[in-house]
């Protein structure tokens, strides 16, 4: 198994577009000097109008060093017309599914590709579903977030069943936005009015 | 006090671009009939390559019907460059906090019409901390997801400070994501293998 695991670390090569050596180069480093590790994310948003705001990503810290993304973008997020908006945009609900599915299936093409599965195929659906009691303020039995949220993913690759499903586990299991959706994070607002 | 009120009431128009009238229309239809506030959203996901995923948004169910966005988006997802991805789009947890400055933004433009207070701006920039010892696998100590989200908020308009924080509060108190991302919601994954 020692032999079989030596042998592994030789062959390990790209794959599935993940730059393996690069990645256990990178998991070494910051093993070797933790303070690596510290990231900071931020976005940026701007009211238009209504129920109508912009986002903008463009840097974040983390590695030791400031970064800026390749390309700047910029999302319209609106609530729809049935819930009196003018759909400029995703709800902001939806983004959060985007970030749930982004992240997970993310994770499945760094896991597969390290334990040196070739993938052919990663989709997904995801649904939350909410009960707007909640946020229109007419329960408080009612909570104004998704009551539950279902991901369906359909994977294929070189690998037995069983193997491409421990992938998507593991990356569940070390998923930044699973984590954060099913556990919580404590989250600090501050106004400045005037 | 219920005089001024009643009159509040009759004066009920649109403003800084939310229709107040439907959107108090909306509910009470939702008061008489609890149903119409079920609501499913929902994204899709297609992996693209290494990290690379892209998400569509398209349709959604609620208000005991099925709907279609105006426009159906598609967001690319990535890891930076820093984290051995092409950086071919924002990173997933990037994704989180647009969703988490959207949803509380929307709910400032719904609540200070509602209010009857004429905004000027609203900005917010949002960030998130995170440790990545806890995805990269290197500490079980260290949790995967943010430790941490702070949102600093930027407020102008026809009101005195206070009436314009009081509108931010109620936004948090009532914010879909905000609960989400605060105190978690359970997530189902099913996968389909082969």
């Amino acid at each position: 198994m020692e032999e079989r695991t030596a042998t592994m670390k030789k062959e390990r090569m790209p794959l599935n577009g993940v730059d393996v050596p690069t990645l256990f180069a990178t998991i070494d480093a910051v093993r070797q000097q933790p303070d690596l590790a510290r990231f900071q994310f931020r976005a940026s948003n701007r009211w238009v109008s209504g129920t109508h705001s912009q986002s903008r990503i463009e840097t974040f810290a983390g590695a030791g060093a400031e970064h800026r993304h390749v390309t700047t973008v910029q999302f319209d997020a609106d609530h729809p017309q049935v819930l009196v908006g003018l759909d400029q945009g995703p709800t902001p609900v939806e983004f959060l599914l985007v970030a749930l599915a982004s992240c997970l299936t993310a994770g499945i093409g760094n896991i597969a590709a390290a334990r040196g599965i070739p993938l052919k195929e990663v989709e997904s659906t995801i649904t939350g579903n909410m009960d707007l009691r909640g946020v229109l303020g007419l329960s408080d039995e009612v909570r104004n977030g998704y009551e539950n949220i279902r991901v369906e993913f359909k994977i294929k690759g070189d690998a037995p069943p069983e193997k491409l499903r421990e992938v998507v586990e593991q990356s569940r299991a070390r998923s930044a936005v699973f984590d954060i959706v099913t556990n919580g994070v404590p989250v600090e607002i501050n106004v400045n009015a005037g």
